[in-house]
């Protein structure tokens, strides 16, 4: 190994110590009044409840995939498998690293969300004493989530690649640790689903009784559901994104280490296989830095001070990534590329921020339109989130292509290809620092929710109320990252699917040839995959939604006297019927597109004259594009639905005469239709296209031995 | 000329006589009382004054694009020309067959809504004396638009193809004829997008105001934008489909004959080539015959009766098909493929039929979510809606994939194309049929406004509301036919291009490979094309509405009479205001397809490593996939939005202890919210999204010569 490759491990070793420093930090802070402490019990003791039936529930799943999808391409293997493993070894390789992926994803889930349920109380807490402490809390008890992930995916491809003969064939392991990312989206696409249905069946269930039909406010404690939509943040915003994020790094190390093998094939250079990881590790650093440099001032805008963060974070990891390319490649083109990358990240961020802010025109003129009520609201969401595809697509379309030509220029032979990856890389070297954002969402969210039930002062709650804004933002932020991301690693995994397809064929596969029927169909059935799945998750919601809203219809029914404050609602009932339908919602949704790339696949190798590697591609590709335009679509629509309620709540729209419309107006309950709507397409089905794009790749990347 | 061919002039002049005689027997109908004369005369006028304006529009922009196309193509034409015509012979036919296929598009659309427009007042008339002649009437006034249309389409496309040597040199005229295809697609993509924007800008305008502000019902004669609203039925139901299936069935033939002239090139038979025109002649036939059998029953339901007539027509399509084929191809392998098409037009209006009418689970299940509110109305629909890409999928996946199959065991060199071809045909072959029946939509509709605004008895408005929801299935049926004929017709003209540029280029071009960078940006251009289309006409509709919605509110304002029926309302002025908006409307979302393809494939060009021939592909093919499914989305979810609201109208909605929840209840209004926000997407953005994608086909087609 090169030298410089020892600097992996030991960045491993600093930011564990780091993060159990964060950790600690958090823990040590007081949990508030008792009362608080109620509440933030409840919520934990929810979340953690739901996490683990729904842990058991993909564990379970997860082994079964594993031994199917090892036993199959195992015995589908033919005799050259690589390095010469045999049948047999395929088998168990694919199916351990399968569950070592699965594994992984898992604990970084756990862990990161048991640090953030208990970093609510006291984020909650904090607010009692200072604007700078709760700040502190709640980002020190995201970054736990956001380093933790980041750090166990590195470790545990770091790890599988030399437990699979790293150290000796390099140009061979990363082509036997594919099964790592497939299990890391496997599990990634069910706790994104069953978290995401969680959480949105939860919060329309509470609105649409309590607020429509009880006439009482959000988060009030006489309604049975507001504990499970609080745990509903966790599970699915915390826990759900985590896990998609886990993946995006784990599948895009791998993809980019297949794609330094070819290179390495040439230039017989083991520095393009673990480059990859160097990066990686770099980009740990920087955000570490990025991240202990946040000090909000008292009564500064917090974003002010999460944007100085970040920038720090974003400058060091070009920085970073300069170093790293100039000792290790050697190009100042990839370099380049690299950058490219790192700037696509910044523009995707500002571009869902002029969509989704109430500062821009987008948001404002929704605002307007919801004072012709509903429809026009409706519509005008809708119309933004199709608009969302272009500037989404130019991000995209422009960094694959002038990463791609500075690559080419680069004058490596194949490092066109290596060129996205890089750029690929830096998109992701600042995903600690984001993730660490991301969970700032839910823990500001539930702070402020504790807060309203444990009646805590006015001064308090402006202080979490004005945190929990933020987290909107820096929550909608985070998904306009997850989802370019998802879509440049899709890319980068797809020229690994092409590369893994040559090398077990032993030709080159250089051509998907849409003008083949076969190939145009595995196209339409991608885009089809991408409606049909969007279609289940909404429904999913929709069905648990219904549940929850016939329970809470029930208890205040059978018992008149939770209106009157004299008795306490079943809380942990209704959490209990979420968490069930979640779960039971979460499988139909989850199993299609595992199914889809097997069926369509084996499908058409069964007919000589189609080729069936062809068809795969196809739906990849294809699936990527439709996947990355609908995500778009939902995740800003629903954002920018959110933030015009937003708007309009705190008294920014006006009438014809100046007057302000805001709470309790008829433009108010128009543009609170829109945010409902809003909720299942940004929290559930928008997020879970990320993973299902991200999980097309690998399963195919995984499959290839099927069809071939 | 093989003896059979002459059968197309006979029986086209036979149409023509056929559609003489139906125009008269309309036209001899009385026009009923003098105040249903004067509504209609208002419609008629509305109507006609704004066709007139946007094709005085659609002419201008027509013109210079046959100059700017036409000198563009002729002077990048290199020297191998189809048929040595030349740069100079290129340049001009290439525009006078553009403005050929738009003046025909132009006629047909003038000719058939001149009809439909005198048809309405007529039908509202004969309702007033028996169910069968209103019947008769609405239906034989749609048969003039409908077969004016498809009859149109065949003598322009026969006609130029002559004209352009078809005698002589059959193999080379289809290649100078694809500007027809072009003209047509530009002029329908206005007629549609124009159109669709007026009627439901007018609509949400006239609700929004009316039913929501004011208090007055649907049609009420005290709104100014009432008149606006019927016009609105015509100009976008009528001109606008109407111009969509000319171009369906313009296009398909002259790709079909492009991929027959390939196979002529083996087997030197001119029946390969003037095939597409000898099936469309038999459509022609199998529709009027199908026509004259419709003979309603008294009191029976319209429905029953228009599939009586359907049935027919598509058994007699079948026949014609087997007998056709027989003749001029001697192959029962080709015969099966026309079935094939035929059988997917029958399935996908069952397919329709079943996610948008009342009778099905997919509509009860969101008139009882309309009982929770706007918002689970919504999310509902969007899950049919999404759900429906599915359905829609396997149909033309399956029809292509069988089609192709049965087109290479015909044996003929090159047939798997042609047989998709022949799929094309016999979907299409009933194409005046269900134009008849689509019309039937805006003229009951308008027949039952007309009734509302004269003040007609209730026995007559019976007759006239029954029949306007018959036209509301049979507007939705006809979209979901018209969706898959766009499908296939577009994937026809894919075949197409590639000839095309094998052709021009001399040498095969047999692939769009998806893993180059340039290919795959193709792709993802053309879905955030699909995209931003819809945001933008969606957009235009809520941005006229606005206009609307202002000049009724100033009128109701200004002269307080109108409430009180003292005084009229200035109609005029509100068609007036609807009609600038639609046409300023239609500018922006129609221009974008014209200049996104000509970019890419000129930028791609210009950098030598890129193959522009391939992006241009791409674009066009996933361009497809993701305006298939997205219209696929709009249509349908529009479609059951819009009947699920009928459903709680007519009283079958109930709740848990069984007591309707009918008009004016709370399921009601969310249900109308969710009605109004279809409308854009099924009215305006969807039925225009198959115009693009035949667009993407003939505008690539025509510039073939640009990036080669």
């Amino acid at each position: 190994m090169p030298g410089i490759f020892w600097i992996v491990p030991v960045i491993c070793l600093v930011t564990v110590l780091f993060i159990i420093y964060l950790a600690r930090y958090v823990l040590a802070k007081d949990t508030g009044t008792p009362k608080m402490k109620e509440v933030g019990d409840m919520i934990f003791e929810g979340a953690w409840a739901f996490l683990n039936r729904q842990y058991r529930t993909i564990a379970m799943l997860a082994v079964i995939t594993a031994v199917v999808v090892g036993v199959v391409v195992g015995l589908l293997s033919g005799d050259t498998t690589p390095g010469n493993v045999g049948q047999f070894g395929i088998m168990w390789r694919t199916g351990v690293a399968f569950l070592a992926g699965a594994i992984a994803s898992g604990i970084s889930g756990f862990a990161g969300m048991y640090i953030a349920v208990k970093s609510n109380v006291r984020c909650a807490a904090a607010a009692q004493r200072s604007w700078r402490e709760a700040i502190d809390v709640a980002m020190r008890g995201g970054a736990v989530s956001g380093f933790l992930i980041t750090t166990l995916s590195l470790i545990g491809v770091t790890a599988i690649f030399f437990a699979f003969g790293g150290a000796d064939t390099p140009e061979i392991a990363p082509h036997l640790i594919v099964g790592f990312g497939f299990g890391a989206s496997f599990v990634a696409l069910f706790a994104q689903l069953g978290g995401g249905i969680y959480t949105k069946a939860a919060d329309m269930g509470a609105d649409l009784v309590g607020k429509v039909e009880a006439g009482i406010p959000e988060d009030d404690a006489r309604n049975a559901a507001v504990i499970a939509d609080l745990v509903g943040d966790n599970v699915g915003d915390c826990a759900g994104r985590g896990a998609d994020l886990f993946e995006s790094t784990a599948a895009e190390n791998i993809g980019a280490m297949i794609l330094g093998a070819t290179v390495y094939a040439i230039t017989q250079d083991v520095a393009w296989i673990i480059f990859p990881l160097v990066v990686r590790a770099f980009g740990l650093v920087a955000s570490m830095i990025g991240l202990l440099i946040v000090k909000a001032k008292e009564e500064e805008d917090p974003m002010a001070a999460l944007n100085r963060g970040y920038w720090v974070s974003i400058i060091l990891s070009a920085v970073g990534m300069v170093i790293t390319v100039s000792i290790m490649l050697g190009n100042a083109w990839l370099a380049a590329a690299g950058l490219v990358g790192i700037g696509a990240s910044v523009a995707i961020l500002y571009i869902t921020q002029y969509y989704t802010d109430t500062k821009y025109k987008p948001v404002k003129d929704l605002a307007q339109a919801s004072r012709t009520g509903s429809a026009t609201n409706i519509v005008g969401g809708i119309g933004i989130g199709f608009e969302t595809a272009f500037p989404t697509t130019a991000v995209i379309g422009i960094a694959l292509l002038v990463a791609y030509a500075f690559g080419k220029a680069s004058g490596v032979e194949g490092a066109g290809a290596f060129g996205t990856a890089v750029a690929t890389m830096g998109m992701l070297m600042t995903c600690p620092y984001v993730l660490a954002m991301d969970t700032f969402g839910p823990i500001t969210d539930n702070a402020n929710g504790i807060n309203e039930m444990a009646g805590a002062g006015p001064q308090v709650r402006k202080i979490t109320d004005r945190l929990d804004a933020v987290g909107n933002t820096t929550k909608a932020l985070t998904k306009g990252y997850a989802l370019v991301s998802a879509g440049l690693a899709a890319f980068l995994l797809f020229q690994a699917y092409m590369d893994q397809v040559s090398f077990l064929r032993g030709t080159p596969f250089e051509a998907i040839n849409l003008a083949r029927p076969e190939v145009f169909v595995g196209g339409l059935i991608a885009v089809m995959l991408v409606f049909l799945f969007s279609a289940w998750a909404i429904q999913a919601v929709g069905a648990a939604a219904q549940k929850i809203i016939e329970e809470v219809r029930r208890q205040f029914r059978e018992n008149p006297k939770i209106m009157t404050w004299e008795a306490k609602p079943d809380y942990a009932r209704a959490v209990d019927i979420t968490a069930r339908a979640g779960l039971r919602g979460m499988i139909k949704p989850g199993v299609l597109p595992v199914i889809v790339p097997l069926a369509l696949g084996v499908g058409f190798n069964l007919i000589p004259e189609y080729d069936a590697a062809q068809a795969v591609g196809a739906m990849l590709m294809v699936g990527t594009i439709g996947g990355i335009m609908m995500a778009a679509f939902m995740n800003n629509a629903g954002g920018a639905w959110d933030n015009a309620k937003k708007y309009i709540e705190d008294g920014q729209l006006k009438d014809d005469k100046g007057v302000v419309q805001g709470k309790r107006t008829f433009a108010h309950a128009a543009a609170v239709v829109g945010d409902t709507v809003g909720d299942p397409l940004k929290d559930t089905a928008g997020p879970s296209l990320h993973v299902l794009i991200k999980l097309l790749s690998t399963i195919t990347l995984v499959l290839v031995p099927l069809f071939i």
